[in-house]
């Protein structure tokens, strides 16, 4: 019965199951206060008021071990910042309680299941809350770490002998982003201005002003920082892991012929920061940690000691798909890859990031940086990629074809894991995003 | 009168001058709370606690045209990023009531001068309170403006004939930084432990892993936005002046061997990221407005439109000064220049960078990129510059030279406008900042 839940309508095959608990921000169109929830089949539980209308004694019987007045101030913010710093053992904690409480045998019947007004002024379905940006993001980082992408991307800059920098395979290569066009899935994109060179090759290079050519994509996975380090402090990559809040999809949106005019030699700039999206609902790193792999990217390299973990198993085996829906309404999933196939793990980039005393802070943002696989173009998370940076067409149900993107194009990502023998799905719900050119709106 | 102030052992060519009147965040041994203050000579005026104790219906005369509750509240804050966002216009009427507050002809001189219960409750001397940083800093992006710096980089790395990439006189080209580990004035900085290429001309490159050893600086001027635009939307390089809070020097510590391996291809990461260090009194964009001049730097390429302002003047002449103080107490003044040497200015680095819709918000901070000089190595505002990347030593006080920095050694920016004929001087106090190695303290 662990597996089942006595919320209405509810399946251990949804996205949000029991296994999995996700936090969000919510707001309903009675109260526009943003607070944290969480996500339980089709519906979000408001944490905010439920911790307010609860007997205070019990709640201290759900999270055994946890400050109750510390939970219920972080759980009082319009942001989750505050939950993520109480800690990777209080965050197990929680979701073990919320486990508990949702599960169809529930210990805790009388504060929840069985209190009609409790459930009334506590549960929504999802399709009546609004969703906000879940973090209040510091620092956004960007690495580099899918191997395949960076290998496709430098084969076609630079030829497969030149493909990979001398330092890819030493260090989680990254840069850092632009945390303040970090939007939360649903948001429209503009397609951004920007200058870009129409003939590459002419001398004197000329460049031009106007809107990019080459929208593309970049499916990643996000992680976000519970625990700070102080600055001057480095973070041990044997304990990175109690570093981690937990995990969304990312879609870093990107204009390849302005990135490719502007990029040399500090990096991509405009290319980049005119929008990044992410999904809602933040997935504890605890309801992903049975999804371990090993990698599938054999590193031969020898790395350097502050980058070597005790662990076999690094990163997930999450499920990744790219749908691309035109205008007219019609849908295609476009690329279907993996996260196994990233080299570097999330602890081995915080400990590359924080090598030099670097600090970082709850709700920092590190992304993956693009996740393709070994397979053909339908396992690319670009459409760099899929398209040979524009000279082949990725084709299109409805009789439509892309190279990059157009106005009116929504892109949603999509992600889960999944242990069938068990029955067992844990997954991010959405990503998505829709073009739209002309002036902002 | 208007140059004189009643303010004990006050001076006009105090840096904190009339003329200036600088924001910063302050607490003092009795009072740990953060707060705003300016500087006024060698003094500090508390102005949460002068606003809490003097009459609100005077307040009206001497900020006529601001709504007092208002700016009461934003001065009441641990940063200035609610007094940012109150816009320039506000800033521009709070500066003046300020002067006419301190100046010695005083029109409100039962509000502070004459007043020993509220001068003795709001000023402090300088040495006698804590700084803090000014703002809460969102995002930070460093600029690469100053011309003399990037040709010379250029040349040592690439030659002459190719020192300036082709988007050099095209775009302001820049960065995305790292927020976290902005600090101010006189935070000590750790040598920061980086993956460096000790031979990189072997093969294959094997890098090792330690404390860096080419530990510099960068000569930078720091510009705060007060005003944001939304996602999506562009600021126009005519208006961008209305976007500007103020000014502070800026050392963007390097560590050039950490970067020489990482930055191919997705620009400075580690190398960077360990600290950047600002002064801590924000001078306001007022202020500065008499020193502004036209750039040094004739560039002959024709600018796409959107960076066209409208203004001859649009940089200032702040003169610039570089101090290397040795673990033994001798100091040497190994750089002078001016900011006359930034090619592109603030309004357009902001009109490039929201281009293509990137968010701005209030505390955002912008970085010029190194300032050097066209002459010789005394005015380079890097030891990249003054040693040739480390080939030559710069030569000190006291028997000593320097390639890079050592542990023990600090740094200290000063800058300040003069107007000799007028007696006028705006200063910017210290940015420093002492070098340690080991562990984190």
């Amino acid at each position: 019965m662990a597996n089942e839940s006595w919320i209405s309508h509810y399946s251990p095959s949804n996205d949000f199951s029991l296994a999995n608990i996700p936090f969000g921000i919510i707001s309903t169109p009675e109260d526009q206060t943003l607070r944290p929830a969480i996500a339980i089949g089709g519906f979000a539980l408001d944490l905010k008021t439920w911790l307010a209308i609860v007997n205070k004694e019990k709640l201290a019987d759900v999270f055994s071990g946890v400050d109750i007045d510390q939970l219920d101030h972080a759980l009082s913010q319009p942001t989750l910042n505050g939950f993520a710093a109480l800690g990777r053992p209080v965050h197990r904690i929680v979701r073990k309680g919320l486990q508990d409480l949702l599960r169809k045998d529930t210990p805790y019947a009388e504060l929840l299941r069985d209190d009609e007004n409790a459930r009334t002024k506590t549960l929504s379905r999802l399709s009546d809350v609004m969703m906000h940006l879940p973090m209040e993001i510091g620092d956004y980082t960007d690495f580099y770490a899918g191997y395949h992408h960076a290998y496709a991307v430098g084969v076609m800059f630079r030829g497969p002998e030149n493909a990979l920098q001398p330092n890819y395979t030493h260090l989680p290569v990254g840069y850092h982003g632009r945390a303040s066009s970090i939007v939360v899935d649903g948001t429209p994109i503009r397609r951004p201005v920007g200058q870009i060179l129409l003939d590459p090759k002419a001398e004197p290079k000329q460049p031009v002003t106007g809107p990019t050519r080459k929208l593309d994509i970049e499916l990643e996975l996000g992680c976000f920082i519970s625990k700070p380090n102080k600055m001057g402090e480095s973070v041990d990559v044997k304990q990175a892991e109690e570093y981690i809040f937990g995990y969304v999809l990312l879609n870093d949106w990107s204009a390849r012929d302005i990135q490719a005019w502007e990029y040399v030699p500090l990096g991509p700039f405009n290319g980049k920061n005119f929008g990044t999206t992410i999904s809602a609902w933040v997935v504890l790193a605890d309801a992903l940690e049975p999804f371990k792999v090993k990698t599938e990217i054999d590193n031969k390299t020898e790395l350097q000691e502050y980058l070597k973990g005790e662990e076999d198993k690094t990163v997930f085996d999450i499920k990744l798909e790219v749908d691309l829906t035109t205008a007219d309404g019609s849908t295609t999933t476009i690329g279907r890859t993996s996260s196994k196939y990233l080299m570097w793990s999330f602890p081995q980039m915080i400990a590359h990031h924080t090598l030099g005393g670097c600090s970082m802070r709850p709700g920092d943002l590190l992304g993956s940086g693009t996740i393709s696989g070994p397979g053909g173009v339908e396992e690319r998370g670009s459409l760099l990629e899929m398209t040979e940076n524009g000279k082949k067409e990725v084709l299109l149900a409805g009789m439509n074809a892309r190279t990059f993107l157009k106005d009116g194009d929504s892109i949603t990502l999509r992600g889960f894991c999944a242990d069938d023998g068990k029955g067992v799905r844990v997954g991010f719900g959405r990503c998505s995003g829709t073009i739209y050119g002309g002036p902002q709106r």
